[in-house]
């Protein structure tokens, strides 16, 4: 059966890439959000499994490398954000590492795309819940996997849309970035980031950043699958969907010595 | 020999708790920040090995326990910050769960408090590097643990004095909260949060919140030992000091499936 999945990877403290770079498209390469994007994702592409699909050579062939390929293997079809889009449209070249229907969730309406080896990509402006509908159509029973980028994957996330988010947990503190769940802390909190508008107007204080949440309300995870490797631990979760916090102390006063 | 360690159970998203209560101390169990805070140490509470050092009955015999057991095993002294000490001098009683001395930091001197079964509360008015000093002293060659709360925590990680860290990763999503490494996220935005602190006057955009990173710097951990549970995924890490965030893409260009 179809599952809606997505991976991501980040730093111990959350952040999948350094403060988003707010410079000409040219000086991303050195920018502080490149820098912390590269250590988090250091793993994927020292994997010989994504260095393959890229078209490069070389990589170590090791758990992370299985892990990255299964992930292949069981996407049906693509749902990704614009900026990714836009970002890989010239480096994936005429044969994208895809290999399966890419839907892209954007305003500006496009002519589908085709590529070799079985990637097109589809240029959705009704929405994320109709981009997954339409990648589900055409997964033949595989995986709708997100993609990304993190703005994406927060917005499936809180549309109930996710069934299963595997976390690569990189043993590094960045102290600052793009966040999955949380505030982009650093450069540009003048304008558009996220911070911006979680915080700005409209938005109550109180309010999370993103994922909708009500007052004492979370969304509970279960995992499923936990494996570790000296460069990352990954964690595979399947999302169980909001409930209430409920108080529940168990007896214990409010003392607590691990907290 | 005697390492500086530490243990945080935290949200998928890296809270430890909700948004920061900020009403009366009398209300704080029906609060947010309670209700995050409960969720998170969850596991802890159904601890037989944590009941037991509280005096409760019951509780669960099982893996997570063992881990709060040895826990409690390898501490041969403490360090507090002033908030949690405060909250608990009242509910830990005649015999706090320590067993061992306690040095609390704090601006306001006291005399030393002698409690039965071996914990002692000493302030420490001096700073954090002078509790860890002190700890260290008295550890016997056990460990000094830094026993909380999240600001006292990030203080001595920020003073690069922290050695071990073990993050209890619960797979639950809180949206806002108090933040082990970020900002803290939700009620009371306006007055005393870190978050305020962090972007407020002196600091410059770009900023981390609390760690003093510089740009393109990170702190590197080495992850040690992962157990999991179906409750609760447990991380160590050794500390292994902070490191230039060199570009290094691996001949890959810029684009990246997984990120």
């Amino acid at each position: 059966m179809t599952k809606v999945t997505a991976q991501m990877s980040v730093s111990l403290d959350g952040y999948y890439a350094g403060p988003r770079h707010t410079g000409e498209r040219s000086g991303w390469l050195q920018s502080e959000e490149a820098a912390g994007f590269f250590r988090v994702t250091r793993w994927v592409i020292d994997a010989m499994a994504w260095r393959e699909r890229q078209g490069f050579a070389g990589g170590e062939k090791d758990v992370n490398s299985d892990i990255i390929a299964e992930s292949f293997e069981a996407a049906g079809a693509y749902v990704m954000g614009r900026n990714m889009a836009d970002g890989g449209e010239v480096p994936w070249g005429d044969e994208p590492p895809f290999r399966a229907p890419v839907f892209v969730v954007t305003h500006r309406p496009r002519e589908t795309l085709m590529r070799q080896g079985g990637t097109s990509f589809t240029y959705v402006t009704d929405g994320v819940a109709s981009a997954v509908e339409q990648a589900r159509a055409v997964a033949g029973g595989k995986n709708v996997a997100i993609a990304g980028g993190g703005t994406l994957l927060r917005q499936v996330f809180q549309a109930g849309l996710l069934d299963e988010l595997e976390l690569h947990i990189v043993p590094v503190v960045l102290g600052r970035g793009m966040s999955l769940f949380g505030a982009d802390i650093g450069a540009g909190l003048g304008a558009g980031t996220d911070l911006d508008a979680g915080l700005g107007a409209g938005t109550r204080p109180g309010a999370d950043l993103g994922l909708g949440l009500a007052e004492k309300e979370a969304i509970e995870l279960i995992p499923t699958r936990v494996i570790h490797t000296p460069e990352v631990t990954h964690i595979r979760y399947t999302v169980n969907g909001r409930s209430a916090l409920v108080l529940d102390d168990r007896g214990s006063g409010s003392s607590d010595l691990l907290s």
